[in-house]
């Protein structure tokens, strides 16, 4: 039987969400909780990779058991794990449906604040140099009008295309000036949205015309690309997928 | 010259305000860095002490100094003060100016979550009972009634009176339902706000009555109110004082 987790994660203290050998990423303290709650070894494949120090407010997995699932998954999941990493649903799906692979979009928002704010430290990224917003959405407008991102693609990577919808790519400046970046596409690339985040803050610090920056991404080359922002200012908000992937769901 | 600081500060890692001598507190972190940087020993007096954990989204100070500021000091300070406070003002008032006994009133809030939060982890008090909050309602206003809130107290006090002027004290609840309790009065009494917190829950909980939460006030005795709520839930939102103490205010 294949099941769905929906969760969210502080990323500050992992290594991503990828196991790997040399540090805790939040796959591992899933699958060490699900093990033990299942009394069997558990794999979860998440809908995609983040970064070490980003952040989930929603996150989408599947892992299969032939276990039957106590009533008290969740509380018990959620009391194994520690406070920043919360499993709001469980819920059986089809034997195909797959967290990343029927994923059909991935929904990033980048917040950056304008001054220190000791209650989001970790969660932006703390930015004042003045920026011209205008001219920045003028040329986050331009990635609307391409489909090849390898600019801002880190260069090891396995991927067979460089090749992204983007379904909207945007700035929103609160009246305090903080500024949210919102961008969504079918996929991206490992890397992407701090790049273009870079990028864009050096059009938004006119270092960079808008011309210029859709020449950046004509040239299929990361060296043309501004620096990566930090990730922490970075949250992976909304995996969608087919209705259909939510029929057996049921509520926390 | 006295001077008065704007400041926020994140709770957590403190050991409340107040210099104390088994932990760092905000108020020596401060002086501290106001020493280093003004070159001549600066001790600060704050609107009101808060308790370890507990959180600031708006406290003043003020300090004296025959000092030149320098330019920068808010950079400087900031710079050296760790990321969880932030001073956003320094300005100068007048000599009588004093940031305890001039503030006219003191605005708190307190925080409770209704699912674990990863982004909210040490600043709400995760609490799911179920609550019958228009109760919770009807008890708090019974608040606004009376003036002696001995019961509320912490026992070992110097207080000279246990009268507070309560502005507002109410419950709201956000369409998540999580919820957030204002409280607003012209000062308050050691651990008042945690303890009237935690008596309210029960009453949310229905283990005890409006009469009976009435009875409590009236009782001026600790012991009879609810034990009390976690410090992480309380921020200290708003600290009020007359218009001409901002009269030399600068911008930050």
């Amino acid at each position: 039987m294949r099941y769905f987790l929906q969760l969210a994660y502080r990323g500050t203290t992992y290594h991503g969400w990828q196991r790997q050998p040399n540090g805790l990423s939040v796959q591992e303290v899933l699958e060490t909780a699900l093990t033990t709650i299942l009394r069997q070894p558990i794999a979860i494949v998440g809908s995609g990779r983040t970064d070490a120090g980003v952040h989930a407010g929603e996150q989408f997995a599947h892992f299969e058991t032939d276990a039957t699932l106590p009533d008290q998954l969740l509380r018990s999941l959620n009391s194994l794990i520690p406070p920043d990493i919360a499993v709001y649903d469980c819920f059986p799906v089809r034997a195909d449906d797959h967290a990343r692979y029927t994923a059909t979009y991935r929904y990033y928002q980048y917040q950056i604040i304008r001054r220190k704010d000791p209650f989001r430290e970790g969660l932006a990224y703390l930015f004042n140099p003045s920026l011209n917003v205008a001219r920045m959405n003028e040329a986050a407008g331009k990635l609307l009008e391409h489909i090849d991102f390898e600019s801002f693609s880190k260069v090891k990577t396995d991927v067979r295309t460089f090749n992204c919808q983007i379904d909207w790519a945007y700035w929103e400046e609160k009246p305090n000036h903080d500024l949210v970046f919102h961008i969504r596409a079918n996929r991206f690339l490992h890397g992407m949205v701090r790049a273009i985040v870079g990028t864009l803050l050096a059009v938004g610090q006119e270092r960079l015309s808008v011309d210029e920056f859709e020449n950046i991404i004509l040239a299929r080359n990361r060296k043309q690309a501004g620096r990566a922002a930090p990730a922490e200012g970075l949250s992976l908000v909304e995996v969608g997928y087919p209705d259909a992937v939510f029929n057996e769901r049921r509520s926390a």
